[in-house]
């Protein structure tokens, strides 16, 4: 989030038909619960497209990414790592950690597919399971983020929306961006 | 969770072929964060057999079950129900309510797919947005869960697993059920 060092999603393992909607997934809940950026590998455009139409739209800062190279990318990056794995230790015990390393440098995030390579464990400066049970990458980041940000994520503001959601207790409201900052300023 | 009043979730609106991997991982996150049962609408028994799989390999008690009439279950439903919506309430407004409610009675957390008629709206005590932003209903209902059960559903024990999952700072470590209740008892 703005004002805070980076917090960028590596989406490894993506298999062209099978994970599109996943990997949309993934990116879609990295952009609304706090991360600035997406790096996709060997995703095809598509993806990138569909996240960028959703920040034209919806606001941003957010930043997509193509990599063909996500080992030399994981290599080369500055700051600290951490893998999500069920076979990671406990997002509970390691939360704290990783929160205080990230005060003070960027933090990537590795979310796999199907089967990650064990250069990626090696990696990582932190595997981390969010439970020990097999579920979702998408429901184990979206955790992950909540817990890292504790909750500041949900109130963050978005730039250059062209519409915007207005919470309801019942039914549907989406108004104008330009409408909502009225709103807001009354 | 046990001992406590049951957490059921409702899949709606799934669409056989297009959204098989989105609900399968809908109900692995259910079971993996503290829900106790499944219900699929209209969704096909393959559902059910890859969640119940799952259960089987990994422990329970979760069940799974699919309801041809929507409608009359969530009519029919006694008990509370949220329903998760980008359109809803900010969770961190609504969370602590819900939350209260749930210690009383059985609560059922209804999540949809693309559309999600009216009816459904008015008939939930509460609509709820995790964030007001298009993201994922995966991702939605992970944070969902993790809030209601404020973190407990992260400890949770599982019974007659065939096998366990050990939590390891790198690598993979999956042993018997029986190694690992062992280990538990040295």
């Amino acid at each position: 989030m703005q004002g805070e060092p980076e917090v960028a999603v590596l989406r490894l393992g993506h298999r062209p038909g099978r994970d599109e909607r996943m990997t949309t997934h993934v990116g879609l809940t990295a952009r609304a619960l706090g991360a600035d950026r997406l790096v996709l590998a060997n995703a095809g455009a598509s993806r990138q497209d569909t996240v960028e139409d959703i920040t034209d739209r919806f606001g941003g800062p957010f930043d997509v990414e193509v990599t063909e190279q996500p080992n030399r990318f994981l290599k080369d990056w500055s700051g600290s790592i951490a893998h999500l794995t069920m076979y990671g230790l406990p997002v509970q015990e390691v939360e704290g950690e990783i929160r205080a390393a990230h005060r003070s440098e960027p933090l990537l995030l590795v979310v796999g597919a199907e089967k990650v390579s064990f250069e990626v464990y090696e990696r990582a400066d932190w595997n981390v399971g969010v439970t020990n049970q097999p579920h979702s990458e998408v429901a184990g980041l979206a955790v992950f983020l909540d817990r890292l940000f504790e909750g500041r994520e949900l109130d963050r503001e978005w730039e250059d929306a062209d519409r915007v959601v207005q919470p309801q207790p019942e039914g549907k409201r989406v108004v104008p961006a330009e409408e909502a900052a009225e709103t807001a300023d009354e």
